[in-house]
């Protein structure tokens, strides 16, 4: 007698990814070669909690950010998802800081919440893969060098050749300002700026001139931004300016130090350059900073980015905590590479092998599977009774590369047959030349 | 001039884990370790929405989970997060039939949701390891002769030696009690069962007879949950009890069935038994079922646990969909494991070898890390300008086993000191050995 039970439909929430397993495969394949780089560089892993007290994860907070966190309360707590982690981050810090040892490599890759208007390839549920370096009290300028050279390894390891990571210095572009007495603006400014690969440069010095009301202090920002020509060039205009502010002096020297030492970190030419349009609108970021681009899809906007800021953890505590960091928001990447055909996740695959019986004798299969598994290899077994025909078509969905099929005659022989899915090719092979056969 | 910030005390939320680096290295490690071991049979990764629609999610739930979830409303959205992977797994499948291939077999590790009253070692957000089968319409006793070689081979890739996995068919005690007239308390009975490690026999026949009210009917269940000895000996008693009942018969032959191909699967007999006093106290499994010991700390629980069910999905879709699966709760094993000592993270590190300058010199130091890197070594580098015995420092700290020190004198003569930081050997390396000495 079963129970009539009343169906809910089952559906997934507008702005959450969800993706099909071959989907899956590649997706956390590009999440372990992320996290296989970052541990490269001596990184350590974090994985803080995903609510966290609303007061706590909320101190610094405001604004648009505020709007769209996730804060519910549970009994008495009032709780909050995280929205990013770097505040996760600067609360860790400031709580085991005397555990710790400076400067601290961290990284941490996991989901964060933003309850954005749900968009095509926008998501309120999505991946960040963060690394920072927290120095305490200072951090050398070397770090930021460092850093180039972890998004250089990270795409090359992704499989990416055609990239460019964009550095600039915010202490330039505040210096600017601070030497034609524009230092209040300068935020309204940076923002102005920031925008200038969406609304081009005629917008850029329109709202420039509204805010600034001076046509004169607009040219000299136009005029540096417009600032162009190879990395020495660049630097050797920026010198020609004789801007006499000392913040901007030190942001070119920390910006030419920054150069010098990429060179030693291997990274070649072609995948960075100098961009003084740079300045990444938020505001904690106060010395280097870091955009990157794919060459031929530069239009999907900066696919990893960064920076340089004095104070992680100032809400939490009165250590000075410099550091410098960057992140790869990985679902929207993910979403943005399938969606132009740049990865394809059609023929991916978990077991690279299935053992298959022809008659539904399960006994030779299993042994198999079993001996494989334990040389290492990834197998798939099908145990259902089901015609060979069927087995084969869900190897085939499965995207399977090798069938090893077991029949009494080949059991009889010691043998099985080896079908190589992709070529169709198919021999005999004797079950102590399986291993060798399929590691081959 | 410095801002004024009022500081808000950084601090974790009470029941929910957050490691220090050490610790969520070999956290990672044991994350792997199963994910690896769950690919190797063939596993499917999903990864499903932290957050889902409350209804959705909430379909099946009352009572006790009910009261556990976190659930809230953002704008419109009645929200809840994930109390397990089952329910999401049960979504997934009916949402995305169509673009599946059955038998589904599918791994998910992810966070889950319950906000129980904190105490020592329960957490409220913490890992769920779970491994199901899925069949459409049927799925062959096979898939539970599996899972248990798929326990062995987790716990042995973890390191473990001594643990045994209990194993049992709900349709034997379904059908007992059926043979007895007691069907309709076959749930509450079985609710008595399940505590038998913790409250004892004598206990259990108590609570059993103020419920029964049969003394006679009582001494059939005792009787039966006291069958010993080896698997075969708990089997000829079995059918020694000369049951007529249908399902009992069923559970039975599904037993021995069981028993039978995990021969095949390569589990040694040492490593599993028949237990009749399992029952999971969950009213979804309706054959085989699991459950798994440390030896030498039963107190501990089961450490991984799960079952045969005839329907997954029932409250998404008309489908049947009968499955079996385990779970293992990372967060739980892991604070058990670490609190008795099984485990320690004292000495685990991301980076084996750190480059170290004599002279805060970093052109060298920068380039030999770099090519170990190139290498496939992690490698951490220290480029704050501090004192030779804080740079050792550092890497005591962090655990680090080769230290290469770079100094003016050897780069002068391409040499550096390789350092063995366990047994405190030192000796000059050439600059082309580097590699090859590290690696050995």
């Amino acid at each position: 007698m079963e129970k009539k039970i009343e169906k809910v439909e089952p559906r997934t929430l507008p702005g959450f990814m969800e993706l099909l397993p071959n989907e899956q495969i590649l997706f956390n394949k590009m999440k372990e070669t992320i996290q296989k780089t970052y541990e490269q560089y001596g990184f350590l892993p974090l994985d803080t909690p995903i609510i966290e007290d609303a007061k706590v994860l909320l101190a610094k907070a405001g604004g648009e950010t505020e709007k769209q966190v996730y804060r519910f309360s549970k009994g008495d707590n009032d709780l909050a998802l995280r929205f990013d982690l770097t505040v996760p981050l600067a609360k860790y810090v400031s709580q085991y800081y005397n555990k710790l040892s400076f400067p601290f490599k961290r990284y941490q890759i996991g989901k964060v919440y933003r309850g954005e208007k749900p968009q095509r390839g926008r998501y309120r549920e999505f991946y960040q893969c963060d690394v920072d370096i927290i120095g305490d009290g200072k951090l050398s300028i070397l770090n930021d060098a460092e850093i180039p050279s972890i998004i250089y390894n990270t795409f090359k390891n992704l499989g990416f050749d055609e990239f460019t990571i964009c550095i600039n210095n915010r202490k330039i572009l505040n210096g600017l300002f601070s030497s034609i007495n524009l230092s209040d603006s300068s935020e309204e400014i940076l923002r102005i700026i920031d925008k200038i690969e969406k609304i081009g440069s005629n917008e850029v010095k329109e709202q420039l001139l509204e805010l600034v009301k001076d046509a004169k202090k607009v040219d000299i920002i136009m005029k540096f931004i417009k600032i162009e020509g190879d990395t020495e060039s660049k630097l050797e205009q920026l010198d020609n300016l004789c801007i006499k502010d000392e913040i901007f002096l030190l942001g070119l020297k920390e910006l030419k130090e920054v150069l010098k030492y990429i060179k030693l970190f291997n990274v070649p030419d072609n995948y960075y350059t100098v961009d003084l349009t740079i300045a990444r609108g938020l505001d904690y970021y106060t010395g280097t900073v870091y955009e990157t681009f794919l060459n031929k899809y530069r239009n999907l906007g900066s696919i990893c980015s960064g920076g340089r800021y004095d104070n992680l953890a100032e809400f939490y505590t009165d250590k000075k905590l410099p550091g410098v960091g960057i992140s790869i928001g990985l679902s929207r990447l993910f979403f943005q590479l399938e969606d132009n055909n740049i990865i394809n996740a059609d023929n991916e695959t978990i077991a690279d092998v299935m053992v298959v019986s022809i008659d539904n004798n399960y006994e030779t299969e299993i042994k198999i599977a079993t001996n494989l598994r334990n040389a290492g290899i990834n197998v798939q077994t099908i145990t259902e009774d089901m015609k060979l025909k069927n087995k084969l078509k869900y190897a085939n969905k499965l995207k399977i590369k090798y069938l090893i099929i077991v029949g009494e005659d080949e059991i009889k022989a010691g043998k099985v047959t080896l079908k190589d899915m992709i070529t169709g090719e198919q021999k005999l092979v004797k079950f102590e030349d399986i291993i060798n056969n399929i590691k081959k």
